[in-house]
C-alpha cells in the first residue's frame, strides 16, 4: 500500500482549563492508502505544534518535516513500518517535537496495515497471546482530602480493583496535607490497590520525595510515580535506595526507547510507563516492554486520553504476562469520551484488553467529535501548508 | 522592567537543501521591555514549530505555551531570568518543542538585562573573567576527498590553527571511503588540529564505529564527535573504552542541561557540546559548564548558525579557562551572515571571545535579513495568535 493522505484533526474543550487533565484536547491523526484503506491514530499533547512539526518546511537535511517520511511511503509489513519509523527519527532528528507528531502517524499505519492483513495490531506485533490487564482508574486527588475519599469510593464502586490518585497539590504543601490525602484515598479506596502520581513535584529534591516515603507506607502504596524529572537518574536511585516497600514508577516523558530504557538502567524504577502517544508510537512502545520484561522491570501504559490511544497503548504490550495492571482513564473529558464509537469495556473478570478485531479494533467517530473539531491555518508566505490537507476542518 | 513584546522572525534562504547546514535558516526572537528595551536571541532548528510552541492554545496545566512563562512577567536580575526558565520547564513540561522556542526567549531576557544593566552577559553569569578560546573552524566534508583537502587548505590559509569535518557521506560507506577523505582533511589543514563529526551515523552500533578509531588514531584526530545517538549511553561509553587516544565529544542534542550531564555520567565523553539555542539557552548552557569543569570534561559550544547565536554561546562558558576552543562557523549562508551588523572576529592571538559590550554584545541586522524574512500566519477557529505580533511580518 502507498500511502497518499495523513490528515489531522485538533479537537478541544470549549475550555481548557489549567488543570493536569490530558483529555481536555486531542489530535487524531488519519492515514490513508492508496488503495482504499484508512488507520486511525493519536497524538498526545500540543496539537497545534504537533501539526506544525508535520507540515513545516525543512531547515536542512537531519531536520525535516514528519511529512518527508511518510507521504508516499510504501506499507506491506510490520518491517516497513519499523523502517519508516528509523527513517522518521534520522530526517527528523533536530526537530524535537517529531517524536510526538509521529507516534499519532506511527498508530495509524499500524491499523492500517492491520485493517488491510486482517488481524489485529497485536499479532502484527508478533505476540502470541493477548493476555487481558487489571485496569487502575487514574484519577486526580481532590482539592480536598473529602474530595479524594469520594472520588476513589466511586471508583471502587464501579468495580474498579486498583486506583491511581496524583498531581493536585500533592508534594508540594506541608507532610500533614499529604498525609491527610493519601489517607482519604486509602479509605475511599478501602482494600483496593493504591498508587500515586506525584508528576515531577520534587525535580531532583532526594530529601523532599524521601520524607513521604513513610507516608506512602503507611496507606501500603504500590508505587510511587514521576517524582522527578524523567532525566534525574541520580535522584531515582537513591530513592530507590531509600525505599524499599514502595516502587518507584516513570517514563511517561520518553519520547523515544532509550529514554525509557535508561530510566530503568540508571534510574532503579521498577514499573515502566510508556505514553504510546508521546514515545514514538506501537513499535517503540513494544521495544520498551520487551527491554523491560527482560530486566524484571514491569511495563505499564500511560494512557490519559481517548480510548484510541488507550487501544494503541494495550496492543503494544498485550503479549506480557508481568503486566498485569493497565492504565486506564476514568475521568475523561467529553470529548475523548467522543472520539469512539464504543468504549473499550472491563471484561466479566474485571479485566481489558486490546481488542481482537483488525488493526486497532476501534472505530473513531468523527461525527462525535465534530463539535469539538478546531479549525487551523498555517500559511508561510501566504501559502497554505497543504501537506496535510484536513488541516483545514474535516478533511474532506 | 516588564516584558510585554516577544516577537519572532523567521528567515530562510531561497532554497533550502538537504546539505546538513543549519544556517539555511534562522529563527530570531526580539523581547522588548515596557519602558523601551529590548533583546535578541535565536531559537536553532525548525523555526515554524518553535513559533508555534509559543503561540499555541494550551492542552492542560503543564502543556501550557512558551508565551505563557514571559509575557508580562518582570526581569531585573540574572535570578529572575532563572526563575522563568524554571517557570517555562514546569508550565510546558509535556511540550516536547518547548525548550528550543525558550533557547530563543531565554538569550534576548539576557541581552535585555544586560543592556539595562550596562554589563556584558558574561558578568551578569558571575564570570570574573572573559576568557577568549581558540576557534576551529566546522566544516563539512567535500563530495569528494579532493574537495575536502581543498576546504581544509583554504581554512588554515585563513588562519585557523583547528579545523573540523563532519557529515557528508562520513560513515556510512567503507572503510577506505573514510580513510581517503581522513587523509585529505589531515593533508590539507597540515599540522593543524583535526576533529571529525560523524552525525550519529552509527546509531549505537559500537563495532561500526570501532572500526574507524584507527583511522582517526593515523591522522591523529583529536575527538570523535557524535558516534551514536544521543540517549546512547552505554555504546559512548564502550567506545570511549576502546578509543584511549581519541576522545568522545557529544551533547548537542541536549535539550535540557541533565541530558548533557548524563551522557558525561554515563558515556564517558571528555568534550561537551552545547548548542545554547536549543539547550534551554544561556543559564542551562552555564549549568552544563560548571558541571563540566567539576567533572574535568570539557566544555565547547556547538554553532553553526549566526554570529548572534555564536555570541551567545560565547558568554556561556566565558569564564572556564579549560576551556580553551570554540566552535566557529567558518561557512555561513548569507542569511546567517546578514543577522548581525558585524561578524565576531579573531583577535591578534587568532581568538575569539565573548563581547564585551553591554548584553549580548553584537547588533542585530534587520534590514539585512529582511529579503529572507518569511510571514508566517498560524489561525486557530479563524483567529490569528497574536500572542507574538511580529509573526506577521516586520513585527512593527
Amino acid at each position: 500500500m502507498q500511502i497518499n493522505a495523513v490528515d489531522f484533526f485538533y479537537a478541544a474543550m470549549p475550555v481548557v482549563t489549567l488543570d493536569a487533565d490530558g483529555s481536555q484536547d486531542a489530535l487524531l491523526v488519519r492515514v490513508r492508502s492508496a488503495d482504499g484503506f484508512e488507520g486511525w491514530g493519536e497524538c498526545e499533547a500540543s496539537p497545534l505544534v504537533s501539526i506544525a512539526a508535520f507540515v513545516t518546511p525543512r531547515s536542512h537535511g537531519v531536520c525535516q518535516p514528519v511529512s518527508a517520511s511518510v507521504i508516499g511511503e510504501t506499507v506491506e509489513s510490520a518491517a516497513d513500518i519499523t523502517r519508516l519509523s528509523e527513517n522518521m527519527r534520522r530526517n527528523s532528528m533536530d526537530l524535537l517535537q517529531a517524536a510526538h507528531t509521529w507516534s499519532g502517524v506511527e498508530m495509524a499505519l499500524w491499523d492500517l496495515l492491520g485493517k488491510r492483513l486482517e488481524l489485529p495490531v497485536w499479532q502484527l506485533l508478533g505476540y502470541q497471546h493477548n493476555v487481558s490487564k487489571t485496569p487502575y482508574a487514574s484519577l486526580l486527588f481532590g482539592a480536598t482530602p473529602e474530595e479524594t475519599y469520594q472520588r476513589g469510593r466511586e471508583a471502587v464502586e464501579s468495580g474498579y480493583s486498583a486506583v491511581k490518585f496524583g498531581w493536585g497539590g500533592f508534594g508540594s504543601g506541608t507532610l500533614d496535607a499529604d498525609r491527610a490525602q493519601l489517607q482519604a484515598a486509602r479509605e475511599g479506596i478501602r482494600s483496593a490497590q493504591l498508587m500515586v502520581d506525584a508528576g515531577q513535584i520534587w525535580g531532583e529534591d532526594v530529601e523532599a520525595a524521601a520524607a513521604r516515603i513513610p507516608l506512602l507506607e503507611e496507606v501500603t502504596a504500590l508505587w510511587l510515580e514521576e517524582p522527578f524529572s524523567p532525566y534525574a537518574y541520580l535522584a531515582h536511585a537513591e530513592l530507590a535506595r531509600r525505599s524499599p516497600q514502595v516502587a518507584l514508577a516513570g517514563g511517561e516523558a520518553s519520547h523515544n526507547p532509550e529514554m525509557a530504557k535508561n530510566l530503568i538502567r540508571f534510574g532503579g524504577i521498577k514499573y515502566v510507563q510508556i505514553d504510546t502517544g508521546r514515545v514514538g508510537g506501537i513499535g517503540a512502545s513494544k521495544d520498551i516492554a520487551d527491554f523491560a520484561a527482560g530486566e524484571g522491570v514491569i511495563y505499564v501504559n500511560h494512557s490519559f486520553t481517548s480510548h484510541l490511544a488507550l487501544s494503541a497503548s494495550l496492543h503494544s504490550f498485550a503479549g506480557h504476562e508481568s503486566s498485569v495492571l493497565c492504565e486506564f482513564p476514568a475521568a475523561l473529558s467529553p470529548l475523548a469520551k467522543a472520539v469512539t464509537v464504543d468504549p473499550l469495556l472491563r471484561d466479566r473478570e474485571g479485566k481489558v484488553g486490546a481488542p481482537n478485531a483488525a488493526g486497532l479494533g476501534v472505530e473513531v467517530n468523527l461525527d462525535g467529535v465534530s463539535e469539538y473539531l478546531r479549525e487551523v491555518e498555517i500559511r508561510v508566505d501566504g501559502s497554505v501548508l497543504t501537506a496535510a490537507p484536513a488541516l483545514l476542518g474535516r478533511g474532506e
